[in-house]
């Protein structure tokens, strides 16, 4: 027998370093444990899954258990890794399906052990009525509270109180809206969509409100009781709770094994995803990243991230060579058809980064403005006072193609250029697609303009 | 009186640079001349006027000569600029509408004389139902051709033949469909889209026929008679025949006075868009430019351009300094549903600039591969075979958000990434706008694997 791999995780860090190790050294014993029922799924889909316009849970599975077998990856599925033994070179298994505790031989391993949604220490947060949606089991979850409703609620769910107001707030609130639901939306932010600027973030808040939810800003979550969430001003009817309040590294294994943990207890690693010792690996949701425009470490629990930088670490642990980039932590999202995307750092963002930040905000529409679909869209540019470099965007554009357009932004980011080489590009132009001087350029030009006259 | 400058050209390439002057210079004298009756119009927006989407001419203009006079540009329309003196600091101009011709002196020249569509000497090619999209006034002469019927179609005009296949011809061939004409699109290349590689292009062939266009590749026109069509097949009826097999730069006037002229009959500009004579700019479609990527001399017709090079020669012109970056041939269009786009070189156009070029094709979806939306969409990376440096990109994709990704590779392109940077780009991702690994990345990691493999 060959070198073992042992892979915690079944998705996207984990099984991304697999499948990549696998191809690099097709001679490499590689085994994978994963404490739930599915692998290699879309986290990112279950919104979708939710609202109904994805029918089933298995369509959010890229690869099956039995898939990743054929690629040659010993997959153990409800198999959970509780302890790892540097020392030893063994990790302590526990399999859920039979109820026994084995231990498990490593040459080296690779940790893609995701993240957790955070749950405060608040009362009653542990009530199974108040869910996360992090894992394909939480989605399954979900849907079984849906179909099997609690005993206060005998005719159905029907209020349901979405908590925080972030990417997955904002999808599940729009999901459970589809389904013909009640949503109460509760976030502590100014405004929806803390990522963004809160001018950027009005916009946001706005199109939730015409959508029909109930958005309350501004208003903190106290605690939770069967059938009722409380809250800094009062108490709220709740058939359900989502918490979408953002997520913390699940790196409780790599700390126990003794491994160097960094950005909001994310696990450090290096340039090709080797954490503090050097037969372990981690990827995704568990690590953290560094930050191309600030240059600091951060934790971006995102799944492209996670399937980049298991890409890495499976090149490396097949005996390969390659490093991560690093992230802009550029994101995107639609509430109904509104589109909110942005890349590099907010205003706020780049103060904190210790940057002097200028913005160039425009407003504009997504296609030519005589064209009959003409909608509106707002992009703002940031730049660094003085210097003129760009920093980051942001998009809230009502209709296709607004959203996608801050790609042009996080590549430019990644090249380190100036606002104004971005009010230079030759980007594509034709009526349907936009105006033609397309926003982004505009908005950096006038970035590029406020840079330099201060 | 304080300096004059006479503008010649009253779209982009002319009242950009007017426009940008007036904003740099506030006491400029600025003359400016229009041989016809409209200033500063999208003519890109033809197609959809004709395709009656945008319901009238007006719509397409930007600034109405009035408007521009507003903003202290003396525009004069139905005037046209017969010679230009340049020893003597005077312009021939000749008042089309009170017949009469006078003498306009000047300090500085701007020349935005824009483009004719191609015409071939052929038999009948001057007969009046046959026409070009180029200006309002022949978008006009295409309506009113439309409403007003040839002797020989005395029921109104029910078939139409396009002649040639590029972004115009195929808009154009789009348009006559929704007016629910025959449309007939004859092309000597072999597929339609020739700015395409052929196996780009031909899916691009597929979806017009689909439309309802009868295409016919690889067939050249021999000439023109009342009422058909000749080609190197045989004759075709045709009540009446739009021009679409490109443009030729208007630069007789600058010959004329002595300037040097450089790519397909382009007139020569520094990177201020000076002309070889110090007194003399020039900007848009009568000018050449530099290609980014293989750096040549090139001509590009394209609003984009003519818009980004008038407003460096007003900077220039009012006394400021700016120049102009340069051009990748960028282009986007949409037929029906599907959305076509390009940037940089094509394979062919590599091998042409002395490159050695590979290509990474990849066929993915243009949102998550599971949601009911999901397209296809493909997508091709050229680069160059040894140094993986990214040379350019083709899109052809069935749906919203297909061809504006063109864009990262603009950008990609300008700060001179390869093409294995392009495929750790932290790029925008949500079900509902691409698949987890965003098309262009897979097609830029295919390009930089095939680049080093040979």
């Amino acid at each position: 027998m060959g070198r073992r791999l042992v892979v915690i995780g079944g998705d996207a860090g984990g099984m991304a370093a697999a499948a990549q190790a696998r191809r690099v050294d097709p001679l490499l014993d590689i085994v994978a444990l994963e404490k739930g029922r599915w692998t290699s799924y879309s986290a990112c889909g279950i919104p979708y899954l939710i609202g109904g316009e994805v029918a089933s849970l298995d369509d959010l599975v890229a690869r099956t258990p039995e898939q990743l077998r054929e690629q040659g990856i010993d997959v153990r599925i409800r198999h959970e890794a509780m302890a790892v033994d540097l020392e030893a070179g063994k990790v302590e298994v526990r399999d859920h399906k039979l109820g026994r505790t084995f231990s498990l031989g490593f040459d080296r391993i690779h940790l893609g052990t995701g993240a957790r949604p955070f749950r405060p220490d608040l009362p009653g947060i542990d009530e199974s009525f108040v869910g996360g949606v992090q894992t394909l089991d939480d989605a399954q979850q979900l849907l079984s509270h849906l179909t099997h409703p609690p005993p206060w609620a005998p005719g159905g769910v029907k209020k349901v109180v979405v908590v925080g107001a972030g990417y997955i707030g904002l999808e599940m609130a729009e999901a459970f809206i589809r389904r013909g639901l009640a949503v109460t939306l509760i976030t502590a932010t100014p405004e929806v969509m803390p990522t963004l600027d809160p001018d950027m973030g009005k916009g946001v808040t706005r199109a939730l409100r015409k959508l029909g939810v109930t958005v309350r800003c501004g208003e903190s979550v106290t605690g939770f009781e069967a059938g009722a969430v409380h809250t800094s001003v009062g108490v709220t009817p709740a058939d359900l709770v989502v918490l979408g309040i953002g997520v913390a590294p699940n790196a409780t294994l790599a700390d126990q094994a003794g491994l160097l943990l960094g950005a909001r207890g994310s696990i450090v690693v290096d340039r090709r995803q080797r954490t503090s010792h050097e037969a372990v690996w981690a990827a995704g949701d568990c690590c953290e990243s560094t930050h191309l425009v600030s240059g600091q470490k951060v934790h971006v629990a995102l799944g492209t991230v996670a399937n980049k930088q298991g890409r890495v670490a499976g090149t490396n642990l097949g005996g390969g060579y390659a490093t991560f980039a690093g992230v802009l932590g550029t994101a995107i999202t639609k509430v109904c058809g509104l589109e909110v995307a942005r890349t590099g750092l907010t205003e706020s963002e780049a103060v904190v980064a210790g940057f002097e930040p200028v913005a160039g905000v425009v407003d504009s529409t997504t296609i030519a403005g005589y064209m009959p679909d003409a909608a509106p869209l707002r992009v703002k540019v940031v730049a660094e006072r003085g210097t003129g470099r760009l920093l980051g965007a942001q998009i809230v554009g009502d209709g296709p193609g607004a959203g996608k357009r801050i790609d042009v932004v996080a590549t430019a980011l990644t090249a380190n250029m100036d606002a104004g080489d971005v009010a230079d590009l030759d980007l594509a132009y034709a009526p349907p697609f936009g105006p033609l001087w397309d926003p982004v350029a505009i908005g950096a030009r006038r970035a590029a303009a406020a840079a330099n006259a201060t």
